[in-house]
């Protein structure tokens, strides 16, 4: 990972944005910056230099991990140690005007910053920099990407020979993520949905104790996290045989989903994607039904930039990956998802979920 | 749960805090004072009232869950919506001190409120009132407690059939967490630690790719989340026969260990339980090597106040379950762990933990 062009590039962007340093708190841009993967940091940079403090649990780590910043093991809090060392030698560094990361730094966080800092430091909100540098992902995220994707799809499998009438989700769950672990993914990067029956109307139902029952679809939604990078897909199966309805709802999200495939090229807004999904739901008239938004960025953090949603302004540009995912929800019925992670192309996109859409059933 | 009592508890306590409301968005607090266990809303709770901000996603769920306050579904974030609420009624009603959770509200957040809140508003960090009440459990989560600290425990027998030489620490894990998942785990309740030969020096040594050695220790800590509450429990075993170095660090921690245990009852100081396990493994000359603290409380999150360490003033009550985990860490060599959860109870503590101390070879 280019840990040290990341660093380079962040520091030339803050003069930019009237920043002397920028103070680095959430672990994923910490990651990111500089590759430490512990969850216990704070990262100062400058235009002309960078410093990691962690503290003593993490000597070994920090020293083995993090690529560019100077390493600083601190018996106080990462954080007070860089206001500490801020207070003793910023100032004759001409470093001034401070960034935090409003998102991720807490109110008492940020109260113990004010409190230790000495005055004649000003501390601002900073905007996004590290996210907006993330949503782009270069060769070898890219990489890293495709193999959890892979990873991930393959559990898809798994998940076919154990869904059956009367087996709880739950185990389905538990068989997903137990391959998973076993081919090295570090975790799941989220709760795993496999919700069934009425429950696959609901769109973040958790894998329960229910028993899957004889007839209904059954949306399955997981990822995995491997070497940091998450995966993400969903493909709904049907028990039974499906009602002409329900093919009618499963094509409709289907055909909305490569569809909005289809809209994903650099230039476009990613409203518009979300857009050509919708549409093609109001078209079946299941739009009703659609009560999430299309897609996010996925990378070091599950839901990362760009919200692929009505409203949003962001313009797709090459290297972003994002997931695919409309559905229709029909309360006291049933719900579909389809959801593949597509990066943009210099020309369009490439879709990473190899897995059929088909509609299968068990 | 007596979600109504915890609720009235907590309006009981505004006044003597200066507040005329609170504003609860840690969503472990949320789920302690009113059942509701999605991942956003917030919670807003005068002395006579208490209202339920959450979105769309979570409207049969709130009105299922949510016990005791107004339920209100939001287009905007639950925490704008709450500040619209206040700015329409809330000096009406008398509420202009308002109580925000330091801990918990990022920066941004915090901005966000007072960009909504119109002025003659004093918003102000309260104290942790609600972290505090949740330190002592009541009858029901100490039963919660104890079902999931059983489950957790069983898990064990499943490590020790297949810890072995040349088995990955991952497919350790693994076997782990799928025999959690089967028996009704909603999740670990944090990412499985196998650390085996040198690695066991590591105190958070995650479960990696790494196989287990032929002879040298492995660190078996992991946990369950089972309705909600969190067990945490940690085993060492030996692989292969034990060097007598080896005996007698198991020994010393195990002895470390039990005397914390044995020293946890009402009225003590925190700090006395971690010193009495810090001073047995001084005497046998390992306390540089034991490199954290003896513990920490555990409910609704794995780690909670109070924290089980030197120079921490909290005093033990009936109600607190906590964990007792004093370890040492020889680095190049191995380390050694041994954790219970206890509860404090009137005249001592009761061990939830029934599994067995002896060191066992494999």
């Amino acid at each position: 990972m280019d840990h040290r062009g990341r660093l380079k590039r962040l520091q030339s962007e803050l003069h930019h944005n009237r920043l002397d340093a920028l103070l680095v708190t959430h672990p994923a841009n910490i990651r990111y910056l500089c590759g430490f993967t512990g969850s216990a940091g704070a990262l100062l940079i400058s235009q002309s230099r960078s410093l990691f403090f962690t503290d003593g649990r993490y000597t070994q780590q920090a020293r083995a991990e993090a690529q560019g910043p100077r390493v600083v093991i601190t018996r106080s809090s990462p954080l007070v140690a860089a206001a500490e060392w801020l207070t003793a030698k910023g100032k004759k560094q001409g470093l001034r005007n401070l960034g935090i990361e409003g998102e991720h730094l807490s109110v008492a966080e940020r109260g113990k910053l004010g409190k230790t800092l000495t005055s004649g430091f000003r501390l601002r909100e900073a905007p996004p920099l590290v996210e907006r540098a993330r949503m782009v992902k270069d060769a070898d995220e890219i990489n890293c990407l495709r193999s959890a994707v892979l990873l991930g799809s393959g559990l898809f499998d798994r998940a076919l020979e154990v869904i059956r009438p009367g087996v709880k989700e739950i185990e389905v769950a538990a068989e997903l993520e137990y391959a998973a672990r076993r081919a090295g993914a570090e975790a799941m990067s989220f709760s795993t949905i496999i919700a069934s029956g009425e429950r696959s109307a609901l769109p973040h139902g958790r894998a329960a104790m229910a028993a899957i029952p004889p007839r209904g679809f059954v949306v399955c939604d997981f990822g995995v996290i491997l070497a940091g990078y998450c995966s993400d897909m969903t493909r709904t199966v049907h028990v039974g045989s499906p009602t002409e309805e329900s093919c009618r709802t499963y094509g409709a999200v289907r055909e909305a989903q490569q569809a909005a495939v289809q809209a994903v090229r650099p230039g476009v807004r990613v409203a518009e994607v979300d857009g050509v999904a919708r549409n093609i739901l109001k078209k079946n008239k299941l739009v009703r039904y659609f009560t999430h938004s299309t897609g996010h960025g996925v990378g070091l953090e599950i839901h990362e930039p760009p919200r692929i949603a009505a409203g949003q302004t962001e313009v797709l540009q090459p290297g972003m990956a994002i997931t695919i995912e409309p559905g229709a929800y029909v309360p006291g019925k049933g719900g579909v998802r389809i959801e593949d992670m597509v990066v943009v192309t210099e020309h369009g996109c490439e879709v990473l979920t190899p897995t059929t859409k088909e509609l299968i059933t068990i």
